[in-house]
């Protein structure tokens, strides 16, 4: 990625707007060079979906795999801050799409941002086993996690505040094995996960299980989707939740519902005593 | 939808966060009832939406209509507010996510909001229908027209600033009448719609068609979706290009991008010619 | 406000960016007629966004005025959804002005909102006094009053969920009296606020106090501001406190706060009980 | 900044939210121990600011400094992509704050982000004047500039893409200037600024002009901003323009206006040419 300001690529040629997704002329639709009437009906949400964004239709299974991933980070009630926020915005007078807009504002770095973390270090740690070939995967994987304890840094994808057997990680690795096992993928970023879970479960002397970041972050990884891509598609997985819960509080019909009822020990003003202005 | 404050319901013993959704406990994701593990890899991200939107699983064929819809809806190239906006988001320094619901924050009334006014019109047609069964479709619908004519209103769904053979209309149109011939939907919604469509032409003595918004909103009015859920649906369906837009955004490292390029006959100041301050 | 396609006014010649605020060109930036570094320094925040908004200077009594409400609003604890929303997104890894723009974007029609229509309402108010000069500002009220009864609606600008002698309804209202009383203002607005509470008292029976949207929304109908403007307004004074308690939470360092603590009696499940999947 | 989760905190006896900025009770509300009704018309909008942000009132003559560099960022025009993502947005069919929170949403790293970075540089500047009383400023700028060249990076505050007079600049530089002379500020932070000009400019060997993010960071390190406020400070001052105008745009009622016309010099597609499904 360059660092160019827009002005001097316009001045080199390119198009203002110039874009290799789609080409939007009168009465004709053209998505990655495939007419939109081709598309529609013989492609999924997620083959849609990974065409516009990595330009190519994925298998069928490699699609099913990508689009479990996406109906397991779909919801997680309204204690997380995505849900709670596009819930309130509900209740607050926007639109629909704006209060959609506002959940998904919030799934920043650190809310649900642990996928492209781990997907980087996967992605690394494949990279390093290419150019050392001499090496083992656990030794790498040790090295790295050596690396991260000197920094003060988690290993991104291990370990949840309220699950420690999170059914949709045991569901996911066990579709993702069935893929390996027929041949669709190679399992690789899996085994890398996996390595990086028999780690940390050695160094901390206890279980330690993947999260749904982590299994997330694998598989997609064995679909060759860039890191950097993974909050733009879990948008669109928590999306799914946000929309579902913003809808339920515009139904109630309920107004201006703050985050939490009027309780004294919910909220507490810290501040300094009461005092006046000079004069 | 009643509208009572937050705290009101709060006091008459509701929870402060209540939904039917989604029951999260530790190692425990319920939706709608159903274990997440089982939902996972068995039910499409279309059929996850409607369930947690709707609160049952949609069969397997409607699914794959409406999941055309929410692919058809995906794109319309950087000249739509929404894929534009993404865009220049994507080159101010704001996180992916950020971008996203930048782009789905301006999807609007307007800018894909014929939807749900398509459906609200649809809707109640069809109770006109039920409620006046001595009168038929075709006068229900001239009465409507002669309405909105009077209120100075437009139909939603029909006619486009550029398409007038829309290739998405046609593909949607030829999908959700194979269904029909199935029986797995009834057709009223797009026979309704349909008879708009024919009254706009008979009024207007010209060639009329229905547009992306009129379809998708016969069909997801034969799917018993509300109205009002629409603009959340659209937001997932053009979330998938805005997601593809922003990130090839990002890609190319682009800093700053504005509208359009600095050219004059772009932007023109009408204000007042230069002043001073009073002294 | 005509509602035309942005294709139509630029095919008759309109600049795709037609503005009256402002013309910027190199090393020169004029605000509606006045150079920027005239205005820097000579004159308030206040007067700024008036300048920019409604195209002219405010007086230095006027624009106090203004002042003292943009103050008044700024904040109102975490408990307010706009608050709370930005000291989420806080905690969520997004930067810090996306946490602002959380917040502001749920200022909308209810939260905040009543400030717009009770400006339409006090304009319409006035406008109906001149075009009946006959009748007394008591009776239109009346009239007015019973009107909303019959259509359900509330009269907006009176009465609070916590306060019932806000301290800065007190303040601002004693700060609009004394611009009448120098002849700043005429104080008509301000007659008919009061004179909605005096109705709705009598027809209550009890103490009815206006609220801060009210005194608000007077003080701004008598400096002439668009009813439709107060959002943009508002926006900026509750601003500040959405910008303060964003900054505090990032300070803190604390991740993923969601709306409310881990306990019981908050989130509550009220969907279908547990079910499978049929095979 | 530690950084813990929201459930240890509370886990510790913190409340769920805990901030020392506001203490909402009925007919009471206390900002950072004052009385709303006491600043309330005895502070100005930027003395609020400051004091829900970093807690004290800030001088008159400072807090004027401070509302200069607030007017003075307030606007630069539809080219600007916060702006014009603003005024799309008002095209859109979405509330009045929705828009300016779409377009604050925009002012990230990139866009207005270098006031940020360049406090950052100012403050570890000074700090590394203190902790080497035996160094000059010109070698440490020096030592500075060397790491920043090494490292690929811009220094931040100089340069703009259009202005190399700002005039902007010029008047908060002259401004600042005065209250170093009446002893208000201490100027350190300003004379830092200029250091890095001067290295700059002996660097390139060609005039190198402070921008309007350059002086703006130099003003708020004198006033003892954090550097990390930054980004909510601009978001208040340029929200100024925002709210013009997409008020401008609203008011204009034009519908779905895209970020440029529709001609093929301003948009270009250059994807994979025209291809068709394997069936």
């Amino acid at each position: 990625m360059k660092q160019r300001s827009a002005l001097d690529m316009y001045a080199n040629g390119t198009a203002w707007w110039e874009t290799s997704i789609s080409d939007i002329k009168k009465n004709e639709i053209i998505i990655r060079g495939y007419p939109i009437e081709e598309l529609i009906g013989n492609i999924s949400y997620t083959q849609m979906l990974y065409l516009l964004l990595c330009g190519e239709i994925l298998s069928e299974k490699k699609a099913k795999l990508l689009e479990s991933v996406l109906v397991a980070g779909a919801d997680h009630g309204p204690r997380a801050p995505s849900i709670a926020a596009a819930r309130m915005a509900a209740t607050c007078g926007i639109s629909f799409n704006s209060c959609v807009a506002t959940g998904i504002n919030v799934l920043g770095d650190v809310h649900g941002g642990a996928v492209e973390k781990a997907m980087h270090l996967f992605y690394e740690t494949a990279s390093l086993l290419d150019t050392h070939p001499e090496k083992e995967l656990s030794s790498i994987v040790k090295e790295k996690f050596v690396l991260f304890q000197r920094e003060g840094k988690k290993i991104p994808g291990f370990g949840h505040q309220l699950h420690d057997d999170d059914p949709r990680v045991r569901r996911l690795y066990g579709l993702a094995q069935r893929l390996i096992e027929e041949g669709e993928i190679k399992g690789r970023y899996l085994a890398i996960a996996e390595a990086y879970r028999t780690q940390l479960e050695r160094a901390k002397g206890k279980k330690i299980t993947m999260n749904i970041d982590g299994v997330a972050a694998a598989i997609q990884c064995e679909l060759s989707i860039p890191a950097e891509a993974a909050k733009g598609i879990f948008a669109l997985s928590r999306g799914m939740g946000i929309v579902a819960h913003a809808f339920e509080e515009l139904q109630n019909g309920v107004l201006i519902k703050g985050p939490c009822p009027n309780r004294d020990d919910l909220v507490r003003y810290s501040g300094p005593a009461k005092r006046h202005l000079e004069k």
